[in-house]
């Protein structure tokens, strides 16, 4: 079973795939997005997401589980309003939700997910 | 390889089975429960764990990983004495435990997992 | 399809291998291993991740996911430089770094990571 890297950088790849099934890097918003509330960041990243699982050749429909860490969780209700809307009725994923403070202080949320394939 | 999901929810699956692998959500104990100690938090979500493992037609004994998330690292020993009684001895999954604030006040603890089937 | 548990503790075991996948515990520097920055217990955190992963018959070239926590996001710089000389280029792990804290103020960073086998 082979694994194939999809954005391979010195540092991480943003996505696995290792047999029917692909790991996601954590997803932040990038700071050219502009991107300034955990409801914008929260669309840009769920973007990411799609074009990383379409090009693992999966979609949010086959979506497993995720991780979510929110800087604040008085922001919880906001991205849920999000989230809510973007995950396929009848198909969504495990999930946990905590709060953690991210790489830099410009970063509101960050989502790792792991999606089957096919 | 199927995926079915467990107690599907809007916005989220409280487990999901693919192939032989179950991805549990985050768990925290109902507030209903009235549990307000790190000990009965667990039990209780320690309980939830057992049945939805059931549900995907597994059990502790395949357990494969835990996360597990406390909003105060103080109560570190007093889950683990909850936790040291529950698992399977010589079937204990690889775990992480971090400190983190929890989606509200009333959560102390939350737990995260995945587990092999058959 | 069997479950194999290495260094399977009453608490959890350091990996577990389920199929060709191998789910790691969070790895701390132990207290003995003296080493009291961030570069020196993430040296220490990969040395061990590399073992663990020799046990389960693979190595970090098959790495597909990885968690870091650092207790003080202050040192994300720190712990990459480590870390960028470890990994295998063209061969990097998708990967989520957040801030928490551990089980011990000895602890200044904690890795968890899943690999591929074969």
């Amino acid at each position: 079973m082979t694994v194939k890297r999809i954005q391979a950088g010195p540092r991480m790849s943003q996505a696995v795939v290792h047999g029917n099934v692909v790991y996601l890097a954590g997803q932040v918003c990038p700071a050219e997005a502009g991107a300034t509330t955990v409801a914008g960041q929260a669309k840009v990243i769920l973007g990411q997401i799609d074009k990383l699982l379409a090009e693992a050749g999966t979609s949010k429909q086959n979506l497993l589980s995720a991780t979510i860490w929110l800087t604040d969780m008085g922001t919880f209700k906001e991205m849920n309003e999000v989230w809510d809307k973007w995950v396929v009725q009848g198909s969504t994923p495990a999930r946990a939700t905590v709060e953690a403070r991210l790489a830099g202080p410009q970063y509101l949320i960050e989502i790792a997910a792991i999606a089957a394939i096919g």
